[in-house]
């Protein structure tokens, strides 16, 4: 009643950009993991931030859920409508408004990807450095605090952001933070909506900071006999300060999979993908440091890729995992998990996530921004087979109690969405009602993002 | 009545911990800046966490203030119990709980304060960079969103907390963030705090950030002919991405201050206060690039302090531009202002300043953090003077309204306090009232540093 009500509003005020067929219904229920299809009962294409106003006003009245609709690239539901209601598709908001390169900042709309974005940076000599694999959309890489092989250098959407446009609840158009690089003026806005999964606003303006595009740029491959190996290695690495731009732990499992699926020729032990960025000097002091520490962990294969192009095909095929960590398994999906743990905790997490695999019969990938203390688990699943599917979620809720165990997080980049939430309590304890507080105090009637983040009160 | 009450059962809890006397009192209400003597009406030493929300228990069910006192270095007058009640004094509570160093953090009570910790690091290799100055307490530092002159390479106390562990208005003891280096779960607690001067919670364990002790540090001055020079320099110096450690602008007036409060000897000209941290070579590039940029603006007079011992000189000189800026008027005084603007606007808004100060007959001078974007004017006044306080204020306010103008903020570091209240909507907008929301949902009775930050609502 109510999201019909909301959608005939919303007919009224998008026309032909308020859609309910079945195609884009589906198209826009779908996602990258093994969440089932949960189409929305419309799709909306606003083009304009005052447009999103009207249209929250709408449905802040009729109690209709809205949900935002990036690039359709997060693994953990955060984009499907699970109580119905409109997605709200960003596609046509996803224009540049303005570079400052003399700032350092560029302002986008939400729609726009990380690689176009980077594309139409290139002639300023600036980049944006976040890269978390798949060509998200910055407004959908905003709500889910995304990070992904670079954040050990640059640091996450966290650190990257300087300035959001909003539309909360009831409609009203808010400002945060400002194109100063720091401030001290008033609660945090930018931050709480940061990582906030659509439940406390929709983002429609995203400041960004830029970085130069380094005078230097240089990757390499090394392996090692052990993962307890390249973890040490990785461990002693962070602990020396060398600034890593990159630096990327595959498991053997993990190689496999891109030799099945990319037909990558490594042999099959635990590597590290690495890339330095600095001036001509400092890129070969970093290295030539880096291999020193490597040396003492047995590290063997060391590889470089000097151009453009070879430095390219590695990060390709890195980007590749989740479909390569798929094709390992006969069931054709993958549940991709993450968590984060204090760099001196990243060999035990490693390992126990390994053995965890192995006594639950699974095929499991892990490869991770190690340098972060941040590694993903790849299990490849059928989600036709209940067996399966139960023991990959006994496999989760392990590698998240190893996780918090060892004073880490249930996700370092994934977020919360549907599949973390039972674990909110544990992480969270008392402070989860200060969340709820909030929750409730921005969108009293809880149509943003309904029943994602926040689990259900006792 | 009801600050009567609370201070009768807090005398139960706390015994002789919780002090009336005059003198503590007065000791209390005292400040850095303009802010005339406020004393609260008890002082309570806590010791334990478990004590402050034992204490929140009781202020709350009386409606009684609570403020937290660290270390009276705050220039808002954030420390002030304007509304009367108990000041926390956390000297009691400033131990460090434990240096994780193989995680490059430690785990600090809230009293301790920068300078101490950091002479507990030494022997780890270790160090906390964040340097605003004043030798401020830590958890002073995190709620007042710190920063300072290594901001620029480090960033601010925003990017250097990992975990907090703070007690809510009812006494709730939340804890916040983890120990890993990222995380995407849940809202940002961590940073709704940071910055909230104690309106929200009470800050009562910190986890830092720690970074390595550079192998090599160099620090540098250098003068130019003109502030715009000066400003320019540095606008370039850091739109070539240069990782500066520090560079600090310090105006003419500045310079006498220096030359009669610290005897410097110092030419009266603009000067750049720089520091280079990284390898030997590293620092030599960098430095060797910052040189050349430098001639391009006319700099002359360059010398380096090369050994540790003429570094602290220079920069305890720097820390002392509070009292040499004060030493410069017959008042005695100093009103200390901040902003931070986009860094491609630095001169314009340096320049404004000067130009405001000449002409409302002020004493001012400009040192700052200006690779931030980030510039203190210091006002030497004397607080019984109305019409030079009225000079002052108006002084503040036409920055305030420059800051905003050239797309910054009211304050880079200082924070909003009393003295930046009137700022808020202008700076905030609608934004405000969602502000307004999560301080209604923390704190209902109004009890944590009432009347600080957020503006009386309309």
């Amino acid at each position: 009643m109510a999201i019909a009500g909301a959608i005939s509003q919303l007919a009224g005020l998008l026309g032909d950009r308020l859609v309910t067929s079945g195609a884009v219904l589906d198209q826009h229920g779908q996602n990258e993991t093994y969440y089932p299809l949960t189409p929305p009962d419309a799709v909306g294409f606003p083009e304009t931030t005052e447009e999103i106003s009207a249209i929250l006003k709408i449905c802040n009245a009729e109690t209709c859920p809205v949900v935002p609709y990036g690039a359709a690239s997060s693994l953990e539901g955060q984009h499907l409508c699970t109580s119905g209601g409109i997605s709200l598709d960003m596609g046509r908001m996803s224009n540049i408004l303005k570079i400052n390169a003399e700032d350092l900042n560029v302002v986008v709309q939400p729609g726009i990807t990380r690689i176009r974005l980077n594309e139409e940076l290139r002639a300023t000599g600036l980049f944006f450095p976040i890269d978390p694999g798949a060509d998200a959309s910055i407004g959908g890489m905003a709500a889910t605090r995304a990070s992904g092989t670079t954040a050990v250098r640059y640091g996450t959407m966290r650190e990257n952001i300087l300035a959001l446009e909003a539309v909360m609840a009831d409609g009203t158009i808010i400002r945060t933070g400002s194109h100063a690089r720091k401030s001290s003026t008033g609660y945090d806005l930018t931050h709480l909506l940061i990582g906030s999964e659509g439940t406390l606003g929709i983002i429609t303006e995203v400041t960004l900071r830029l970085q130069g595009i380094p005078e230097a740029i240089k990757a390499a491959t090394c392996r090692f006999a052990s993962v307890e190996d390249a973890v040490n290695c990785v461990i002693l690495t962070i602990q020396s300060g060398l600034p890593m731009a990159r630096i990327e732990l595959l498991d053997e499992m993990m190689v496999r999979g891109f030799n099945k699926y990319s037909g990558a020729g490594l042999p099959e032990e635990p590597h590290l993908f690495l890339e330095f960025h600095g001036t001509q000097a400092g890129v070969e002091e970093q290295s030539a440091t880096f291999e020193e520490i490597a040396a003492d962990y047995g590290a063997k294969g060391w590889e470089t890729a000097d151009t453009t192009e070879a430095r390219n095909a590695l990060w390709a095929m890195r980007h590749k995992s989740h479909y390569a960590s798929a094709a390992l398994g006969a069931g054709g999906h993958i549940w991709p998990t993450d968590v984060c743990v204090p760099i001196s905790r990243l060999a035990e997490a490693v390992l126990q996530a390994q053995r965890d695999a192995v006594r639950l019969g699974l095929t499991s990938t892990i490869v991770g921004h190690v340098g972060d203390g941040n590694f993903h688990a790849g299990l490849s699943v059928d989600p036709n087979d209940p067996d399966e599917m139960a023991r990959a979620e006994e496999f989760t809720s392990a590698l998240a109690e190893t996780a918090l165990r060892l004073g880490g997080t249930v996700s370092g980049e994934h977020g919360v969405g549907l599949g973390k939430q039972k674990f909110m309590t544990a992480e969270h304890g008392p402070a989860l009602a200060y969340m709820r507080a909030i929750k409730a105090g921005f969108d009293p009637s809880n149509i943003l993002n309904p029943g994602k983040m926040l689990p259900a009160a006792n």
